[in-house]
């Protein structure tokens, strides 16, 4: 009967509000049949606390921060993935542990020694495997994302016969993993389809010490940054026989290099429409590249040597932030007029940033000012400022729907 | 004490796994420190069982029914948006009413009518406010997504001074919405930034009878079928200075009109790399259009009158339905050859298909079978079927997190 009365009601309301009689409309949910609506997690995330090998929990509607899980290692070069239901991260720590840690109850759920030195992991496309790379020994393991339990220990000896450190681990469709082989010059796909018996396709020769790598935001292409040469490898995986290839060969040819301060990040390159959006290694620049034809297209001068060059969800900006001694600073792109058209300072040692799902607003990380920064990607307005421990890596769990983060 | 000892025999576990020994591996999760994870709403989406007035709460990383929520009147052409966080439902009746759903609660957290024939409604980019499109007695509405508090009525009179029905509503960067006038010809955008004082910037003349549209995935372009003329209105919104133009005028030039059983569904429009698929209207073709130029690339003969074009995740595969009389079939297109790669018969009267986030699997709902499907996109072997009362639209949380939908 009450609710039944309080529809009567709200369809009279809303059949003769006006905009002037807005403001005072009852609300329908005053109405004590309502239930109030639950916390879902779509709209969560965690920022690491680099320090003190801590996640903070927060909230992207409301910038805030829900509360701390703590006893996670050595979070000094950690990245984070979300499973599938976006209401636990997987921690891989630079010493090797994987933590899982649960955004609702803000406690671990698991934790395993998996490795001695690791560097970063993906999860599977549906969800089911959890695989690290690791530098020490070597190879990647894969872990049930469920359980923890491991599934497959895959080393990464190449060709020469040795072991290799592994860079630039990400998912692709079914369930299989690329990565790259840093000592050896080779990119491998591991297919976890029977988890028992993985099977290997190997690409040799790719070019010397790739060091990161990405997969583009339909997973159609791999790029792996060579340490070692002057250029790219990149393999089409929706060819019928893919290949690894060199792209930008000599981008730097015939201009005195520079010190490098830090190397970019790859997995932060940004493919805007049909362009991506690569950081210059070692120079004050971000390249505009095609991605139908691999060929560099456009410079864009920035403020220092960049780091993260990421897109903003719609890819009308590029955002950039730089090594040191540039490294205080936050440049965005005009994608259509390829201009820097806002320089931000948020903050002493911007380490990473991390958009909100539909881009309305920007997460940045000031470590050395312990505080992240919320801003406003339209006005370019900071929204709210979190105080944090030396703040890093900040991850949304909007990742568990996309391919290749 | 426990935890740490755990962590040693897990650590010296790990070291020592090789593949062979994964399967007696102890799982980590048996020792009673780590609580059990929380569950997310990341993998959660409905069903709309349209004869019925009922939604099915659905699972999709173990596909299956949770549970199902009554008393939503009207849903034989219901649509469905999410809260940022993912918790709820908000769904649009052809009643015009405007109802929230709570997945975790499974139970009815509001409900309003909101007007005497409804189509559909959008969610703002930062998820605060509520938009739903009417037929009668036409204009917009917008409510808080929290209270369901009335926020703004927009009424849509055209140039011509006559109130219009209203469709192909969307949401915009910024609190903004568009939409367009079907008897007026007109596009509007609603900038409800002040949501006391909405702002219109309206477009006049952009062809006859516009019957739906819809916003690129990187919310850059706003295409509008038009029903009263051959073509389509588009609309630059990255440009300086926004103007409709027509697009496709003539494509169905010099042929012989057929009739027309079902109007094409225009949110079901892919976007794969650089290309649009669009379904032609009474035609046995979906067109491929260059976003870059909007002009015709490529036709695709298929197995009947397309409703939706959706591409998967990836945009390497484009999946169709069809109106009667084909309308068992769905096909799948793949992108890179342009070439029907697999005809699928899932049960009869396929209505709506929608992906989960990342692609791995389709639901195809069949209202005259009774039964959701759910298809590998791999394989194309079928996964799951769910038993349901004649479902028509299916919807999924990953949603809540993209430009559009």
């Amino acid at each position: 009967m009450q609710r039944r009365h309080w529809l009567r009601a709200a369809a009279g309301g809303a059949a003769l509000l006006g905009l002037a009689g807005c403001a005072s409309a009852p609300s329908p949910l005053s109405a004590p049949s309502w239930a109030a609506p639950s916390a879902g997690t779509g709209d969560l995330g965690v920022v690491v606390e680099r320090a003190s090998g801590r996640l903070a929990i927060v909230n992207t509607s409301e910038p805030r921060v829900l509360g701390r899980v703590d006893g996670l290692g050595d979070l000094s070069h950690a990245s984070v993935v979300f499973s599938r239901d976006a209401a636990s991260a997987f921690v891989f720590g630079r010493d090797g542990a994987l933590s899982r840690v649960d955004l609702l109850q803000m406690k671990l759920t698991g934790r395993v020694m998996q490795a001695g030195n690791s560097i970063g992991g993906a999860i599977s496309q549906d969800g089911r495997l959890v695989a690290a790379q690791n530098y020490q020994p070597g190879g990647i393991k894969v872990f049930d994302a469920r359980t923890l339990a491991a599934v497959a220990d895959i080393p990464a000896v190449g060709a020469d016969g040795k072991p290799s450190r592994v860079v630039g681990l990400a998912d692709l469709p079914g369930s299989r993993f690329i990565y790259a082989l840093f000592d050896a010059g080779e990119i491998w796909i591991a297919d976890l389809s029977e988890p028992k018996a993985p099977r290997l396709t190997k690409f040799r020769d790719v070019g010397r010490q790739p060091y990161d790598a990405l997969v583009t935001p339909n997973g159609r292409h791999y790029i792996a940054g060579l340490f070692g040469e002057d250029g790219l490898s990149l393999i089409d995986l929706w060819d019928d026989a893919p290949r690894a290839r060199r792209i930008l060969a000599g981008y730097g040819r015939g201009e005195a290099p520079l010190p490098v301060f830090k190397m970019p990040h790859l997995r932060g390159w940004a493919v805007a429409g049909r362009h991506a959006y690569l950081p210059a290694i070692g120079r004050h620049e971000v390249l505009v590249v095609d991605t139908e034809t691999w060929a560099e297209v456009d410079r864009i001068a920035v403020a220092g040597q960049p780091v993260f060059v990421m897109a903003r969800p719609d890819g009308r900006q590029v955002w950039v932030n730089f090594a040191v001694p540039d490294y205080q600073r936050v440049q965005v792109i005009d994608t259509p007029s390829r201009r820097v058209v806002r320089t931000l300072e948020p903050g002493a040692a911007v380490l990473h940033l991390e958009f909100t799902p539909r881009g309305e607003a920007v997460w940045i990380s000031s470590r050395d000012a312990n505080r992240v920064s919320v801003v406003d990607t339209a006005s370019f307005q900071t929204l709210a400022q979190l105080p944090m421990e030396a703040p890093s890596g900040i991850f949304f769990t909007s990742r568990a729907g996309r391919v290749g983060l």
